[in-house]
């Protein structure tokens, strides 16, 4: 695979595939399509590219962002839904990679469950955007844009 | 993959492949299989079928319980094993989908270690049913057929 | 008193003789005395007594779970309320006891307040059938006529 | 049994009958007599009806809150003494009953052990007034007319 | 400034300025100055005089206590909001002045979340009425009227 | 009822009517009958008289503090079984009496479950014996007879 | 004072006023002015007007935020810096008011000590931005814009 | 050193040397040697033997649980002061011996600061028996007269 | 404001303009005022120059820090008072000046209440000096002279 | 797949792909194939084979555990890496093979944050190794060699 | 031993004899013969005498406390070190003797990990003084000459 | 005393001494001074030489790791039994002192009970080899020998 330091990986955890059908009154009626749309015609405005993923599997997510690190990536934004409340292995593929990566949640966790104000990837990723829905992508793509 | 309203998933999580060889006297000598055939059979006199699975990953639980909603099955018969404790992904995908979904254990987790005791499965499931070897399986399809 | 190997005890604890009038949403319509009834008919088709009672003392099911020893009961239905979360009592008693007890709720606690995922009652008891309504009471007759 | 909306139910948990002799640091010098005996005399004044008493046994203040629900009581304050901090129970039946019922303490539970400042009652309750001495029974009579 | 044993200060900590509009479904439609003006009814007809104030700033609320003691204040009535459950600077203003002060909150913060069950006020406060609204002031004026 | 200062009040809380039935690899073979007939026995010798009671209600053992401390009993003797852990009404009825109190118990509660390291009725009493079976209350008879 | 809903409030917190100076490897080199300064550019080219303060006091910030809604402002910008973690007062006014309130942050919290990981603004505000330096605010605006 | 199935062993933990000086209100007025005599007299009239000894050292108390232990001791009284709530090693001790060690204390830890409720040596000893004062030490005897 | 490295700020937290009237038996009979004028000989005998102030508000002791480090002040001796144990902002003030801290308390916040043993202050001060009365701020002085 | 009882499985789980590289202050700087290389070398002298794996899947990990049992492997040497803390499942899946299975960390996890100190696999393993960088698993492999 | 009112007792605990060697950048360069002399020329010049000690074990620490006590110190400055965190021995026996106890520490506890924030010492002691290196001691004397 | 870099310590704690003797089902059968020989043979082959001690005192194993410091020892095996859990003395010597420690265990505490999960050594020691029974030891040795 090819990328490099114009290429933003977009990293999207569990039950973000069912976006815009889950709970919309949580997390509104964007699907995660919709989303991947809107972003990689923003990217394009500002020269970069958009390497948009997926997955129900913590170790997934890893793997990806080892990748991101290894094309040389400009940045990560990830939102890592249920696992950013329970994985250290998540946490620590943030701390032993160079991309910079962003935590991203349409909703605002610090709202809900008390599970939820707990976060593993906020202790280790450069910043968080949470609570703005489909609108938390398009902001992190711009602090990434300016990192 | 085809299935309707008549299909009950039946998804079961992390060593329970061991079934029948792992300690024995918490959790009896049925193997898997034998409680697949078994509750096939039980299906059968009432109407249903039986989508019977294993996974020792977090992700293909979630992937089901995703696919079980798409596919209109019935309701899940969902024995998420060690993951029942420590998953808030699995507890995110039963709230996002409108199967409804039974936790199933074969021992009583209340008698076990504490960290036993949480369940971010039975914090989103239907109901509970647990301790009764495999008859709490047959139990659950009951309560499947009757909702 | 007497009673035998056929007959079930199905106990349940305070608050429970206003079911049907108190808070529906969460318990249901059905009352105390339709669920009675309605086991009555389920335990003779299978060859089984039912001996149903309710009190809002501890002391009471306490004495209950002590009756139904003695008595030589086939099985013990345990709807224990709200000391399901505070009574070492009934956890001892249910220890103390031969007979098999199994605890049944209509709501599933898991859903409840943090206050209600503590169960003294399941600590001890057999299996657990919870959140189905009247019909966890019905599950529970099977599982017991099963043992 | 007969009431109706013009009366109000004093119910008073474990030990209170010892008011006046028990540690009167406390609690003050007023019996529980005294107490009932004031509060027939404010009622009167105001065209209200007191029922007044007074156990041990945390069932029979279960059985009284349903018994205040079914005479279509005007409110209920519950004193529930060191029930107040164990009770799920009481907490339940309050939840349960259509009556509005009002937390009284004679002392000011924050001020004595921690194991006192947590209250089920006041959960569950419409408020709460308590430190007052028996002017806490006063003032909610008051409360209770308002309503 | 004058005042003597027959002043009531009446102390209104953070956001109740906003009363009538934040959150009605809590507080009520009530205004302060409504609130304010009834008491000043009912302080006349018991020979009292009420000091009446709000601040948003918890440094304020502890001068004014301060300031109710140099004066010779019969009582205060301290609904502090939001500091109730984080200030020990007003649990040591209370501890530290003779004029007995009674905590008043217009909702039942023990039904709330559960940040709001501690109360720093309470701990040092001769008493405390909660839950009734605008009659919790009421009440609470009797109660100081009582002292 | 009549009794004096020679009279000891031997009280056993819930579940202790099994005694010689329950659990004997923790309780021993002696039944509560058993125990009662040598501390008649024992207190004869010592120029006291025994008065053996026992209930699975909370209240009651509450009742009965109230009523030694009426009788002006030389002292309880309270093993208060599963209620020693939860029960802050018992704490309370020993602190509001004037009869000494003695906490027995026949296992050691701190080598069994953490929930059992915690006692309302210690906190209160005057002193314990626990973990010598039947041995236990013979001690603590001893001791009521010393103090 | 004047503003309408094209003003938006940003209002910053303790010891920011020493922004540049205080440890800068946590907060970056630039100064509150110069932060202040290029926003007011950002917000002209937006059609916005930015007001910008800063204090020391918990009390003004509450004051303010209820300023904010009187104005009918567009949104409030709030970097609470050290009242975000203990603020009861905050959250209070944050729900009472009805203009949407960002949170920002120029560091991650969550990479800080555990006593940062809480946020009482978090609880209650729209959304969060934080991590990104002087980059933040920039963000927040664009989000406040969006709303 | 010679000792064998009759003698006793009394260890005594840190300050106890200042028995009858420290807080008699807390400890009494008797000293260690008075206790120690009058066990002494108590051993000899039931053909027992005292070796009793007293450190502020837990290495010290330690190394004489293994000595009773070589010596073939009838029991160990162990009082072990402030190192009963805070030493494992204390407690791996009385679980490596065979001799049964009674657990003793003047005073009821209950009833003092939460920390002296912890009990390492509780968790591991045959029995407990505090709250007498010296009379704790002379009912330990007896009931290790009749292990 | 004029000063200079021969400037010690001595700042008072709330409640502290009531030393010698409040709790005496705690914190002593000397008058603030009283301390003040001994601080003041106690630094011309030693060159110093003391600026002694005291406020009910965290905002003006945040404020004052500032204005301390601003002055290029020798030293702070701050006693918080309450806002030791509560607040963040005067913690992160004492690190954001170069000025040092010395924590300073008339009584020995470790011999008081459990909430008091937390010190946001102490983890960011110089160091404490703590439980001799005015004492304390002598030594302080002595502390800040030697720096 | 054939391997037998001369056969280590060595399984290593997330992150630890990119030993060498991340933040070798902690990690060293030896690749994960270095230490396969030495092992395999160390394995050839002792008689022994290496199955050496690395997945970043907590489902893999399971599987494997499961496949080493399946292969009659003689032992497993595993680094869980952040699955250490956090998984249940491979707790129970060690607890379910009859492989002796060996806790190995190259850091030593007691000394990092507080979220490592805990455990899953030490609470089932045979015995831990750790904090000796590559030697770690050298020292791990000459364990299995003597089981 | 010989000694009187004018004797202070300088008692240290574990490690501090490796001062000066030890973690220099925590603890300064000094060795702890260096304060030792220092102390007894500033002792000397107002009066007093220094009996200067260490060990490393917490039973000596207790010894010379009673010893300082039987001598009838003027005082004892202790800086127990590791056991002032654990050792509720010295806790005990700070409170049993009736010469005042400064506790000292070079260091600022409340500045380092959290488990150095708990103090057994400082809960029974007079005063403490933390955080100024050797200048703790010499702070202490003074305070101890003041008393 | 004489040593050098060829020197390792091998200091063992308490109850160690009863090796062989207690709970061999934890501990095995081998006594102390088996493994001592065991070393002694396993050190000569590799040109070290062993100095084994055992001690029940805190203290003595505090003040062997200073004289393993001062005698310039290649390395401290320390198996500190009970004291592993507890020990702040312990863990501060390891810190003090140059010379290399390994935290030795012959059982596996993870596996016991939650207060052995703690340890204070291992939060300051190079690493740990815990599980194997004598072959932990053994295996240290060879870690020592490769640092």
């Amino acid at each position: 695979m090819m990328s490099d330091a114009t290429t933003v990986f977009v990293l999207n955890g569990p039950n973000l595939n069912l976006l815009g059908l889950r709970e919309p009154e949580i997390y509104g009626h964007d699907t995660l399509d919709d989303i991947a749309g809107r972003m990689e015609d923003q990217a394009q405005e500002i020269g970069l590219t958009i390497d948009f993923r997926q997955s129900n599997h913590e170790g997934h997510l890893v793997d990806w962002l080892h990748e991101a690190n290894a094309a040389g990536a400009k940045a990560v934004l990830l939102n890592a839904g249920a696992y950013t409340h329970t994985s250290v292995a998540l946490h620590d593929a943030i701390k032993a990679i160079n991309v910079p990566v962003i935590e991203v949640h349409l909703s605002n966790p610090h709202k809900r469950e008390e599970f939820r104000h707990k976060s593993y990837v906020g202790m280790a990723a450069k910043g968080t955007i949470a609570g703005f829905g489909a609108l938390s992508y398009s902001l992190a793509l711009d602090a990434a844009a300016s990192l």
